[in-house]
Order: structure tokens, then C-alpha cells, then sequence
């Protein structure tokens, strides 16, 4: 702690407000949404989409290339052709009908649980980048120690619930012992729910029995305690890897974030009542299957939705379609009674610059107006996903801390006392000094530089993205680790030992 | 245009997608906002407010600081007592009663007119900069040149559809005068509906009489061709300059955006909907006055809400609460039927970086959800009002057009046509070369970087600050000026002329 200090001491007018009214974090939970949903349709509006997502699977169907899943279909009654299946809409909404609307989230630390569904919103890591924006803003391929930093910005961040399991692609670790360390590395340095790793079936598998370590075997069975994200290639094909990793996680009981990757316009039509139709369809094929699987297992309908550029195909964040098309999802969701999941603050910048901040924040604010369960991206990502910025990634999640608050909508307000305050201050005084003002000061944001031009001049001209870096420093100097029972860690460490062992012969 | 031919020409790649695909602006009219509005409030909690707000002007009152005022006051039959003014709430209602809900907004330029009211939104300029962030991003006194050159960008603008009166306060020319130019430069330099002057009683007089040249005094008597922007100096005062200049407005027709200046936790209590019921007193209170100088003269619900910081007491920009404060505002406003104003797109940051582009999109989000009619700031501020940038002026005017599309919401589709694109498409084909997508492509803005980093980095590593800056003095170069007629620029420069002299004796 004396290094900390110290570094406060040093740090400017913002480190020692930090350290004076921030002591310890305080951890924000579950985001219960007052303000969303938004519903764009009416019921005649819902049913149509509903109408046009059954007639896609009925009559063009849908591609699962996995001769597992094939046999899977076609025991169950589908009209299985080659690949081809066609899946009739009362077979599909029956098999619907078991998703759970809501669930609990489990962490291993208690008081770090979550709930995802119905009202219930959780913020999770980047995931997937492989290059990475470092503290000194320069881009290089990412690295394990990146995705370490990335799990322990998650665990000191107020509101970054989920800590997720591939913030960075870790290039420098052999592709078949990535899922090792990245697992091993969330599970020990963070104490908040995670996500699973679905590179591989073998992935996937290690991915469960390592939470059946830390949770037990009886509670992993009967809780959900991570998710999968699994991309369809849309339009209209599940492929077999993803397939591998979703019976993994339905046996298990784990959802996966079952996501259609829409580039509007390019994978769907550019349309966000088209575009959406298929997107439901393919969400709902997928997470139909998962009850084949395992009847009653929670899933969660996915989508990552960006525009595409008709002038040089390039994927577009923060645009307008792409969020109404949100909107949509989140009322089909809602109309099917299953949680749902999609990509939020992220941006096509190659910088923590004003495009980022004006792409993030548009991202999120149809998410949050759509009412989504599960928002993945939560913060850092650059370059259209391709990157992860430290800088980028500690201004976001302060701004998540913003967002938790507006859409926890208004408090319970005392509006008789208050009117006694405005009756004894009358006109011309302020309210700076009463008891309520004190007691309830506004949301601050302490990233957010609000002083004059001549004390941000005196202080260095700091832009956004270099304060973000230094936070980021100060953050990861300040990590406390969580503590683990010496037994899980040690059993832990063993099978990664054992693994990696095996996967390296 | 050899030298935009040029210009273009050495503006790489995006200054030449830009000459193709834009050869001309296309203007976005109004905004038929069909997202919003949000009511956060259910019939219950918009009667508590609405009786809060009574309670505040019947019992504690309000000032009005003049001397005219109170004697109307007076002879209305309020209890004034010195300069406190209690109102009765059915005189209050009576007097709101009559206050339009919807107007046209009559551009000199028939094609740029609006509307203003229910669901109609208009985004108008910055106003009031003392400093001005230069095309070389230094900050300096703001001058006329600035102020004309915000006009200029206006004008071509797509989607600032009110240029403003004060986009810059020009602080080379005398306060006494500084009325004369600005509003021959918003007459002469655009032909968009325009704000007027209320820095003096003598500068809305003027305004009013600048205005009768251009769109004739009959015409000027029965439609809204400006509107002045006065604060109320929250809580619970209206000043005589204020009031001086609402008396010749409202007598000319003219409506004005009466706005409490809230600092919410200074100037009203820390608290949304104690801080909503005194800013609606305020305003209801000014509105009402409006109604005994004309009875049903437009005027405008207005407010400019920040919070303030309980550390520093520097002003905040884009924070929750006062987001919630707007919707609140918003739902007030359509319980009263009147028009409602507020500000957005506004940051504390003193640089165009990624604060000031999240300050800005988290202050406007809210500000369309609660369905704001006439929104002030639509593009440029920085440093807490205090600045105007160039470079964020022009990434906050594509900003707008953003908004515009996603406010709009869901357009007609023929969902059937599109499943037939599905259908013929199949399982992983793509949809870049269908009909429909040529003939809807996404939104885009042209300003996003969306590259790969390889292309971005050998086209110079532009921040969106330097791509902003780059785009302002492009549009100032193909700045083309709309036409007046002879009669009437001879008659408004020598009106200028006469009151120059006039003043300068």
C-alpha cells in the first residue's frame, strides 16, 4: 500500500480525489432496468416477425453442418435433408417453451452473483481481440499478460460484472493451451462469474471441469456459473465446432449466448425488420437444439449486430439501423420469454478518440432501451473488435458505473421535504448546503474532466485516452487478488498442469 | 469549385468518397420523433409533480426583478407582494391553456420551414461560446469571423436545421452592437429558420424589426420566424432583462425557450423530481407571463440541466441524473400540451476526445427519449459552454443525422420480399448484391473511420479530432451562399448601418 500512496501523492488533483472518496470499491450489481424495454411493434408488428422467422425455418430451414446434430434433429421428428433441416414452428416452440426466462448467475464469491433475465442485466469483458492497445497506446498482437491485466481491470471495476474469458487473444500461448490459462487466469484472479471457453470441444470440456473444481460438481449441475458465446454463420449455418461446444455446455447445464454475427446488408438483408426475422430464426434453431440436448437447460438468444459499409464493405458500429434492429430483438425476446444477449461499446477507431466514445455510447444505448439481459463488449474494444485499448477500456467502464444509473431509473424521493428545502431557500439561494444534497450528491464521474481550460492546461492537457491509460496503471498497481481455498488452487493448478502435459505431446 | 476539385483530390480517400457520394446536401427536415417519448412516470407520479410545482408558486412564490411585470402581474389579480409573485393554480392553467402545442417554423427558404411540437424535434446551433476552438484545435476569443463561419456550417449542413443566433459570442465587436451583425450574418449567410437576439431589450427590438424585412410584418404577425432563448435565473428569479426581452417577443408573436438554468444539487435540489418541480415552476411561471402580454403566443418549456460536482462544484455534462431529469421534463411538458426545449451535445472535456464524444451522445439520448421539441447545442461545445470547436462541431453534425435515422424508427418493409431474398440466398450465401440492399443501404456516416488500422495508419493516424477539422475547412470552402433579394439585403444593411451609428454615438 505504500507504493499506492505513493503513487497518489504523486498523481495530480484526480488521484488524490480518487483516493480520498473512492477507499474501496464498491462493486455494483445486477443492473435491474427501469427504463427500457422500448417496444417498436405493436402485437401485429411481433406476430409478423414471428410469422416470418417460422416460415424461414420451415420452408428454407437452416444448415448444422455436424453429423451429431443431424442425427439429433432427425430422432427428434425434424425434417432432416443432407444438411438441411427443416424445423416446423410447433416442434420449435414446444422445445423453446423449457428455456428459463431467468436465472440466477453464480460467482464464487457469493456477494459477486448475479441475475441474468426479464429486467436483470449483467456487463461483460471485451472478448476475442487479438491485438491490444497497450498502457503506452501503442498496438502489438495480444498476450496472455494482456488478458491477465484484462481480468484484474474486471475485478477492480465497479461495474464490470463478468470478467469474461478472452478479453485479449493471447497469441504468445499455442492455440490448444490457450483455454487453459485463460480459464485458469479468470477463475484465480477474478472472484466474479465467468464465461466459458468454447475454442474446442476438448476447450469446452476442460472449461466445465475446471468450474466443477471451484463450484463442485452437484452445484455446477443445478447453477449456472459461466456461458459460452457461440457465433452461427449467418445466414443459416450452425458448424460443427460450435455445435462440439454447445452439447458441452446444455449436458452441463451452462448456457451459451447462442449469436447470429449479423453484418447488415451483408450477412442479412439491410433491413432491420428482415434482417432481424433471420436472426431470430437462426437464434431459436440453435437454442431449440439445446433442449434436444438437455431439456430445461438455460440458453440465452444472441445476436452481435453491426451495419456494413455498401462502400467498402467495412463493418459500421454505433450506426442507427443496427440499433433498432436491438430494439427488435429485445421485444421478440421478450415475446418468446428467453433471455438475450448482444455486443455493445465498441467502435471501428483505431484510437480512444471522439469516434469512440460517440460509437460506444450509441452501441449502448439501444441495448440498454432494448432491455438486453447479457451485454458482451462492455468495455475496451477498438478496431472493429480487432483490438482491445487499456485506455478505452477503463473510460468505459466508468461509463458503465453511468449507465447503471440512468437506467436504474428514478428513486424513492422524499418530494415533501424537498419542497420545505425550496420553500426555505426561496428564490435567489442554493442548494448546496442542505442535508439532502449532501446526503444524495449526483452520480460523478471521476474520469470525466469538468475543470477550467487553465487548471486542465496547468495539469498537462490530458486528453481522455491518456487519463484512461494512467487509470489503468493506478488500477493494476492497486490489484488485490481474491483469495481462493488452497485446495481448489492447488487442484486447479494440477489439472492445468496435467492438460497441458497432454495437449503438448 | 477548381479549388474544391482540387481539394478533394488531395483529401485522400474519404474526401473522395465524399465528392462521390455527395455531390449535393440533401437537408433533413424536422425530426418525427417515432422512438421516444418515454414516460418514466405513471399518472400518479405526473399529478404529485404537477402538484408540487403548484404548491411551489402558490405558496412560496416567485420574483419577478420588474418593475412592468409586477404591475401586469398585479392587474392579472397574483398576489404580488414587493417582488414575489404567488400564483393560484387555476389562473396559472388558464393562462397555459392557451399557449400552442404545435407551430410551423418558417425558414426565409420555404424547403428549410419546420415544425416544432408533439412529436417534432429541430437540433439548433451552439450558443453563446465566449472562446472558440480554432481550425488549428487553439482556443482564443471567439469572434464575428467564428460566429459567421458556424452560420456558414449551418447552412450545409444536413442536419442543423436552425443556425442559431450566438453560435460564438464575438468579442471584437462592442456588446451594443454585436446584435446587429450576428443577426444580418444568420439573415444573409443561411436560409434556415434562425433564433433571435436577446442580449438587450433594444437587441430583441431590433431582432423583431430585422426580421419584418426579410419575411414582412404581417407575415412576421402570424408565424414563428425566430425564438429567443432567455434563462431564468434559477430558483425562483426573472430578471428584467429577461423579461424585457419576453415582452417584445411575445408582442411580436415570437416564441421564447424559457429556461431555468438548473445545476442540479446547486441551483434545485440533488434530486430529479424535486429538481423537476421547481424548473417547472419557473418555466410554467414565465410561460404564464407570455400569456397576459398576447394571449396564444407560442412559447417554448425550456431548461438546461447539469449536475454539479459535490467535490468541485465544476458543472457536469451527460451525466445519469439529469438524463432522467430531461425525460421527466419531457413528460411534464406533454401532460401541460406545450413545447419543450432543453440542451445537448454538450461536454465539460476542453478537447474533442473520446469524453467529449460520450458526454455528448449520453446527453442527447436521453434528450430524444423524452422527446425534446427544440434542442439547443446540437453541435461544437466544449469546456462547459464555454468553448466552441470546429472539429467537434462538425463530427457532432454528422452526430445528428445519426440520431435523425434512429429516432425516425422502423421504416415500411416489405418483409415478404425479403424472405424471398432469404429463401433464393440460402444458407451461407450473402445479401451485398440483392435489389434491396442497393436500394437501402445502411446509414453511414462518412466522417467514421472504419478502415483497417494497416489503411488508417498509412493515411496519416487521424484522430476524429483532425478528421473533424479537416471536414470544417473543407465545408467552409464549398460554403455556397444562399441568394437574397436585392431589395430586401439593401434594406437589412441599411438598417445595420442606421443603428450602427446609432449605437457607436
Amino acid at each position: 500500500m505504500t507504493q499506492a500512496t505513493a503513487r497518489a501523492a504523486r498523481g495530480g488533483r484526480a488521484a488524490r480525489l480518487r483516493a480520498r472518496t473512492n477507499p474501496a470499491p464498491v462493486y455494483l450489481s445486477t443492473l435491474n432496468n427501469r427504463v427500457g424495454p422500448i417496444d417498436l411493434l405493436g402485437p401485429e408488428g411481433v406476430d409478423r416477425l414471428h410469422n416470418a422467422a417460422m416460415t424461414i425455418l420451415e420452408t428454407t430451414g437452416i444448415e448444422f453442418r455436424d453429423p451429431v446434430a443431424l442425427a439429433d434433429w432427425k430422432k427428434h421428428g425434424a425434417d432432416v435433408d443432407g444438411e438441411r433441416v427443416r424445423i416446423g414452428r410447433d416442434m420449435l416452440m414446444d422445445l423453446i417453451s423449457t428455456v428459463p426466462s431467468e436465472w440466477g448467475y453464480a460467482a464464487r464469491n457469493p456477494e459477486r452473483s448475479l441475475r441474468v433475465g426479464h429486467r436483470n442485466s449483467v456487463f461483460a469483458n471485451a472478448y476475442g481481440a487479438p491485438f491490444v492497445y497497450g498502457l503506452d497506446g501503442v498496438r502489438r498482437p495480444s498476450t496472455l499478460a494482456d488478458a491477465q491485466n484484462f481480468f484484474k481491470l474486471s475485478q477492480m471495476s465497479q461495474a464490470m460484472m463478468v470478467p469474461g474469458i478472452l478479453p485479449a487473444e493471447p497469441q504468445d500461448v499455442p492455440v490448444r493451451q490457450r483455454h487453459l490459462d485463460l480459464v485458469h487466469g479468470v477463475l484465480t484472479l477474478t472472484d466474479k462469474p465467468i464465461m466459458g471457453s468454447v475454442l474446442s470441444e476438448r476447450a469446452a470440456r476442460d472449461t466445465v471441469d475446471m468450474a466443477r473444481i471451484v463450484f463442485g460438481e452437484g452445484f455446477v449441475d443445478s447453477n449456472v456459473v459461466m456461458a459460452g458465446l457461440l457465433n452461427c454463420n449467418t445466414p443459416l449455418v450452425w458448424d460443427e465446432t460450435m455445435l462440439q461446444s454447445l452439447r458441452v455446455y446444455a449436458a452441463a447445464n451452462q448456457p451459451c449466448l447462442l449469436s447470429p454475427f449479423v453484418l447488415a446488408g451483408a450477412s442479412t438483408p439491410a433491413s432491420p425488420q428482415g434482417g432481424v426475422a433471420l436472426l431470430i430464426a437462426e437464434g431459436l434453431a440453435g437454442m431449440a437444439y439445446s433442449q434436444i440436448i438437455r431439456r430445461g437447460t438455460p440458453m440465452v438468444l444472441g445476436v452481435a449486430i453491426m451495419g456494413v459499409s455498401m462502400k467498402t464493405g467495412a463493418p459500421m458500429m454505433g450506426s442507427p439501423e443496427p440499433g433498432l434492429m436491438n430494439l427488435l430483438v429485445g421485444q421478440m425476446a421478450r415475446h418468446y420469454g428467453v433471455p438475450w444477449r448482444t455486443c455493445t461499446m465498441w467502435t471501428g477507431s483505431k484510437a480512444a478518440d471522439m469516434q469512440s466514445g460517440y460509437d460506444s455510447a450509441n452501441a449502448m444505448w439501444p441495448v440498454l432501451l432494448g432491455g438486453a439481459n447479457y451485454i458482451v463488449h462492455g468495455a475496451g474494444i477498438v478496431e472493429g473488435a480487432l483490438g482491445v485499448s487499456y485506455a478505452k477500456w477503463v473510460q468505459d467502464a466508468v461509463q458503465l458505473e453511468n449507465f447503471h444509473r440512468f437506467f436504474s431509473g428514478l428513486l424513492d424521493e422524499n418530494l415533501d421535504a424537498l419542497l420545505n428545502d425550496i420553500a426555505m431557500i426561496g428564490p435567489g439561494g442554493h442548494f448546496l448546503g442542505t442535508d439532502h444534497t449532501r446526503e444524495n450528491p449526483m452520480h460523478m464521474n471521476l474520469l470525466q474532466n469538468n475543470d477550467s481550460f487553465e487548471q486542465w492546461e496547468a495539469e498537462g492537457s490530458k486528453s481522455a485516452e491518456a487519463v484512461g491509460a494512467e487509470e489503468a496503471q493506478r488500477i493494476l498497481d492497486n490489484y488485490v487478488q481474491p483469495s481462493m481455498p488452497d485446495d481448489q488452487r492447488g487442484a486447479l493448478d494440477q489439472f492445468v498442469a496435467k492438460k497441458r502435459a497432454e495437449y503438448s505431446g
